[in-house]
């Protein structure tokens, strides 16, 4: 809960020789070290861990008097975290954490050469117990299922650190400090505060600005007094993950206004620049992650990833992950298989299977009209993978939803969609999706695709800067301060534009100039 | 470490009625918290503890939005310690520490209603251990005898706080704040920092300026999350307790000069104002505190604490404790005796017993001189109690060096004794010195005697100050960076000051004009 806008920031690692004690100079051991490094880095206030000063003068004599400082400059305040001879070369080690609701992600990063050595991913392990994030604060209600869902992560996080270190031939013991981003529920389940209010009206965090702890507070299996940063929730619906994102991406710098949104089950977006940010959240449904479809499947080898579809012979070519046989289809893939659908034909506006278009490929089962996509003799699965009308209908609906949310925000200041000048498509399902697919079946509005900018896992970048370059750490602060959150009103506007956008592209092909120039390319 | 000076402080507790949440309002609970938290008092940066937070929903709600604070608005940060229902009105208390090294006492603070509550002296168990400051640093070499000597001390203050709050109706949890003053060893051994190279050349504590701890991080049986404020030290021979006294006396506040001296052992003087100020400690023995003869002792009941002898009869009048019969005579006694007894003409100006003028009282045993203060049938012992001539000796020792660093302190900065404005005598054993007597033997310069202020257990009342006035820290800080320590040199001008200050009073009487006109009065 800080305000500090202190601009710059020590590094981490700081190398000093000390003048030694004489009857001329008999300040004490602690004020010496500290003087120096306040003359040094032009810290004020800097504060020596307790421990750290109980063995301070024998590290001071036995180094004589060449040191080796691991010390967090933050804007909560300065504190000296370890000494060592100058000679003692032990890495120092930070961790960025994007902590997923179904993924998690650990960065290694060295904090005296700023640099990244290795990255983790892995399940979040609370996926067992409660799949999503309405299940898991369902869970938070038992007794005890709020320790059980902090345990599990903290201890999971503990043991891949573990791994993480050991394959970069050191140990969770060389890690002084961590950043991370997650939404706020994930957020809340990982300080162990209770969520249950995030989902209930009136949707109250316990806190959307958690305090900078120490590691051992959370039970974390790296330095005793290594600072945590979690990144702050703007509320219930727009966590750190995107604050980060926001970081990474450079909006809340920038003169020109941009929009970021983060593609999922739900849809969080924020539009601004260097002089305001308005952000909002709403549900856009799982069909935009490949979630609904009985083919859908997250990245894996032998998932689809890319298909292209001939407009003359209609024939289909994928892109598999490993080229693999395929198995199934990931959300991206599905995004730009109605894309291809629609170009060729086999689409009407409207999403629906065009049964003489689609040709063999149509068949109907219980009365519903499906598309084989791939037959069972090309299949991994020696089945056929099918995808159906009802998913289509889920995945329009969901486009359309993430496109009304984008034109609401947008209007709601007075804009319009084209008035972007940047598009940051955030998140690492984002990055996967092609934005000239996306386009084309109007999800994303129709700028040029150099406005668009895929960025990666924003969030884990978010925190890795967090780390970096700690001057950053008041910007955090400020883009929590300065987006105004617009409550998303489904109201009867909200409504109309919804059903405009039911079609494909729109019911108003206008805005989308380029679709009906966009030209089939082999992959 | 700190430099901060901010100018206001926020009460340790504080009411407070809440806006429930709402649609139109959804701010986090502890973010709602820390808003109106910090509208009423003006902070900034508010910091939750991590353990409050996981119960502050609850306790919000429960509260129905009308609760208590206890917070610790400090100039190294502000903290909230507790939340918890308005009508809940346990007591929240803080305890203030005089850590002496033969006596310890603790004062109860009701931080609610800035009162004091009771107050508790006991001596301090390393004694048993280790007698003096010397000894116990000694032992500090010895493997564990560190850990010892901290866990004596901690273990003690945790019991003795047991009883002071049980006294109080309450208990240890409801002190939320602790502020201890001692000297730079002892400050050392309560922080288990080794103290070894104190009395070592070129004597370098560990820490001059301790952080703010909290109290699990000693172990103190209050609170986990209390603030534990040590008054930091301007060196190795002036500590904490003087800081605090000096924050008591004001004198850091005032346009005059005034000086202020600890008497004892050790005598540690500061003379300044609010421009300037420069301290020394030098060894003036322990004859001022009745250490050294044989009748000599603490005040307890039956201690001679006043003299007088009638200038004409030489008959001896006696003040004892509790008016019990005599059995010793404690060190403000002991100066007082021999005051009296120069008045009376039994000691010469070189403080040598008169034959003549003792009479009776005069005798001698293995060749040395001695005078009976007591007579065996009026004593308490059923034995003389009597004082020896080298008992008289090293008491003028200690008074020619307290007088010698007195004036070698002020001549250094070209003032002269009598351009003191104001005099302060802290300490317990300082408030029980008769100025008076103190002048007749010329250990304290011949100031007017409404110059002299006593200020009683002034470290402490530095140490309740800095509970009961926040806002006084920053100057507990500034009087320690600001303070210029001046080495005393035993230099041949030292010598010759200290061998002119070695008469009654002084072998230049016009320093001592009032000497002579000491009256005889009744007690």
């Amino acid at each position: 809960m800080e305000t500090d806008t202190k601009p710059h920031a020590a590094p981490w690692v700081v190398q000093l020789e000390l003048e030694p004690p004489s009857l001329k100079d008999n300040t004490a051991d602690g004020d010496r070290l500290c003087q120096a490094l306040e003359r040094t880095t032009g810290i004020r206030g800097m504060r020596i861990d307790y421990q750290l000063l109980q063995r301070l003068p024998d590290t001071l004599r036995q180094s004589q008097w060449r040191v080796r400082c691991i010390l967090a400059d933050q804007p909560e305040g300065s504190r000296l975290l370890d000494v060592r001879p100058a000679a003692d070369r032990r890495p120092v080690w930070g961790v960025a954490v994007d902590l997923g609701t179904t993924r998690v992600v650990l960065r290694l990063l060295d904090l005296d050469q700023l640099t990244a050595i290795g990255e983790l991913a892995f399940d979040n392990p609370q996926t067992a117990v409660a799949p999503d994030v309405l299940a898991r604060i369902h869970h938070t209600d038992r007794s005890g299922g709020l320790d059980q869902l902090q345990g599990l992560i903290v201890r999971e996080i503990n043991t891949r650190l573990g791994e993480l270190c050991r394959i970069a031939d050191g140990s969770p013991d060389n890690i002084w400090a961590m950043a991370l981003a997650g939404n706020t529920t994930m957020t809340h389940l990982f300080l162990g505060l209770p969520p249950g209010r995030i989902i209930r009206e009136p949707y109250i965090p316990v806190a959307n600005r958690p305090p900078l702890l120490q590691a051992s507070q959370l039970n974390l299996a790296i330095q005793a007094v290594a600072p945590v940063r979690i990144f702050p929730n703007v509320g219930s619906y727009f966590g750190g993950d995107l604050i980060a994102g926001i970081l990474y991406s450079g909006l809340h710098t920038r003169e020109e206004t941009a929009l970021l949104v983060d593609v999922g089950t739900n849809a969080e977006v924020i539009l601004g620049n260097r002089n305001w940010m308005i952000a909002c959240a709403g549900a856009a449904g799982p069909a935009l992650e490949g979630g609904v479809s009985k083919i859908g499947m997250p990245a894996a080898p032998g998932v689809i990833e890319r298909v292209r579809i001939h407009p003359d012979t209609r024939a289909f070519e994928f892109k598999t992950i490993d080229d693999q046989p395929p198995r199934g289809i990931c959300g991206s893939g599905v995004i730009e298989l109605a894309a291809e659908l629609f170009k060729a034909g086999m689409l009407d506006i409207r999403g629906k299977l065009m049964p003489a278009e689609c040709g063999p490929r149509f068949q109907t089962a219980n009365g519903i009209s499906h598309l084989r996509v791939v037959t069972a003799e090309r299949s991994a699965t020696g089945r056929d993978l099918t995808l159906s009308q009802p998913d289509l209908d889920s995945l329009i609906r969901s486009k359309a939803a993430m496109y009304t949310i984008l034109e609401t925000l947008v209007a709601s200041v007075g804009l319009g969609l084209t008035d972007i000048d940047t598009f940051y498509v955030a998140g690492t399902f984002g990055s996967l999706i092609d934005p000239t697919a996306a386009i084309t079946i109007g999800m994303l509005p129709d700028l040029p695709l150099e406005r668009f900018q895929v960025l990666g896992n924003s969030s884990l970048e978010g925190a890795s800067q967090a780390l970096l370059q700690p001057r950053l750490i008041p910007a955090i602060h400020a883009i929590r301060d300065q987006t105004t959150y617009l409550e998303l009103n489904v109201n009867q506007e909200f409504m109309n534009r919804f059903s405009a956008a039911k079609f494909l592209p729109h019911t108003d092909p206008d805005r989308f100039p380029s679709v009906r120039g966009n030209k089939y390319k082999v992959l």
